[in-house]
């Protein structure tokens, strides 16, 4: 995104929750003023109380749209940030983007619904002179996998989760942050909306034909890989969710990542999948995931899984949190942390050290250098 | 399809070979009347060669579309018999669709490549009063999977296998055939453009957007739950394939199949994925190849590989065939046959049987018992 966006972000009755987790990722990591949130059921709080008390996150919660507007003239667009379980536009929302269109705002949408293939909202915006950025339109290229390999000397890594929504795209900014801090080069490639709009831009995979996901994800690996020599791809889903497994496949074996890092959040036993009585889907034990993860990876290509990133969100008391990283880390034997709590500058090492002594990266690497020479 | 179509198939260059297989299938296992095949590579020879000397198959290859019109003026259809990768129409074909709906044809497609959306053929096809039928048009629905369990009593079977293009679907349609003969309720789910092009209903999964794939296999179960009580899934790609996987995990994880049958071309010992020089994608050992579905399915719902149907169609000794039937059998313990090749009654015993001894099988079937009484 371009760096004199002034937003409004929506989270009607989600802000803080599951479903309104791209609200939260773009005030936490994007680039963009954020001048009001609009949910009427937490109006008259402020961002303040999740994200610390620092300027960058005096953001007050307003009731509603005009709200908004009459505290803060300078808006300039407003964005969706919720995620609705099947990413369908909810019909009260239409009032409150037609107001907002009407009001001059642009209105950034990650929605499967596309606001601009929906005649009011389009005449409605061709008559405000406004735009309409639909996150979640599927470019026009429709490739199939070649197979291609990664460019010399550079590494990939795919977050990976136990469930959607828990972190993986946040684990991997801060793990891009820490990286970047500790003099590498490196870059964070977006799968999803909520980091295309972060990063300005990337594909959200989940909404590609479903015979070019593999072959997306290799042209995003391409795109990455020249943008840094550290790719840090954002994950989607989990590979054993009832309704979004495949997508995670074809992230796994079309970004053939080298190494991947688990996100998981401690506590949680079972996906947040319950439309049908008496069918749940608990999680796997990590340990027999992490080796499923490795296993179908080698399907394609040789991928290990070098780290936990934990998000210890819900366990309010810091020492606590440590804990579950220890018996988390014990328990897999593998470096765990939670990066966005404690920032990733740990985690990031030993990942990196963990990826560069991989037998496939080593012989990958002699043999760019036996054909350089 | 109607039972009034009285086709020409467009199969140039690749009668008989892989990206000929829609050809092959819809004269095989088609209940349309085929006039003639055109592929100029080719012309002169009968489909009575590669399929046997029955009437059925007494179906001449021509050079062109002109010289099948000259010699077949019943025609009424034109059907594009190749499925190249990536699905897209190759320039060279435009002329001859072109011509086909001036002469009057229907043209039916299962590319990519929608024909329909097409400026210039829509046109054409208004002009000429003919239809453009596009079977990999994705339909409206847009649903994520919910988790549905099968109907009570239903035993959802799926055809997996180790590479695409190996006979997934005709397994599933010989084995529908076979349940039939043997008295069993039984129906074929088409999840590609060649099974919708013989069975007239189904979804190309592959053209559908990722986030849908699930819960659009979901849906297509319960519609093939409604149409017989051993429903019989044409799979899609291959669980390793480097651009398909994730459609097949797909299925896997949308179907949920109780059982799968395992479909392999002995001989062939990497994927016909050869783009990139020197990255090769070799097949994996069977036996770790069917545990790896088992507990890749068993991520969501437990599933067994009950059988293995080769495709022996390479080996050309019939008694050669029958020892590499056998030998495969003993290297997997599991009921191995070509049932193309000879038959599909003996497998499907065995698969039915298997089926019907599956632990959750039985514990699902005592649980709608209870709940019935």
């Amino acid at each position: 995104m371009t760096h004199d966006r002034r937003l409004v972000i929506l989270a009607e009755g989600n802000f803080g929750y599951h479903h309104g987790k791209t609200a939260m990722g773009v005030i936490r990591f994007g680039q963009d003023k954020v001048l009001a949130v609009i949910d009427s059921t937490q109006a008259g709080r402020n961002v303040r109380e999740w994200l610390g008390d620092t300027g960058r996150y005096d953001i007050p919660i307003v009731a509603s749209l005009s709200d908004a507007l009459g505290f803060l003239p300078r808006a300039n667009g407003l964005l969706i940030g919720i995620a609705p379980t099947g990413g369908k536009l909810p019909d009260e929302w239409r009032t409150v983007i037609l107001a907002a269109i009407r009001s001059g705002l642009d209105i950034h949408s990650g929605l499967h619904t596309l606001l601009s293939d929906d005649p009011e909202f389009a005449d409605a915006a061709r008559s405000a002179g406004v735009r309409l950025i639909d996150y979640r339109r599927a470019p026009d290229r429709m490739e199939t996998s070649v197979g291609r390999l990664h460019e010399p000397g550079k590494r990939v890594i795919l977050t990976v989760g136990t469930d959607c929504a828990i972190g993986k795209m946040s684990v991997a900014l801060e793990l891009r942050r820490a990286a970047v801090e500790s003099g590498r080069s490196a870059a964070f490639v977006p799968t999803g909306q909520t980091g295309m709009m972060i990063e300005g831009w990337g594909v959200a995979v989940d909404r590609v034909v479903s015979d070019f996901v593999q072959g997306t994800c290799e042209w995003l690996s391409e795109e990455g890989e020249r943008r840094g020599d550290w790719v840090l791809v954002e994950g989607q889903g989990s590979l054993d969710h009832p309704a979004y497994s495949s997508v995670t496949l074809g992230l796994i074996h079309g970004f053939t990542p080298q190494s991947m890092v688990l996100v998981h959040m401690p506590g949680l036993d079972e996906h947040d999948w319950d439309h049908v009585p008496g069918r749940r889907f608990p999680l796997q034990p990590l340990p027999d995931f992490i080796r499923v993860h490795e296993e179908v990876a080698g399907l394609v290509a040789p991928s290990k899984v070098v780290a936990v990133a934990l998000n210890t969100s819900r366990i309010t008391d810091e020492d606590a949190a440590r804990r579950v990283i220890a018996s988390v880390a014990a328990e897999t034997g593998l470096p765990t942390d939670d990066p966005v709590r404690f920032g990733g500058g740990a985690l990031w090492a030993s990942i990196a050290a963990a990826t560069d002594a991989l037998p496939w990266v080593v012989a990958n690497d002699a043999r760019h250098e036996v054909s350089a020479a």
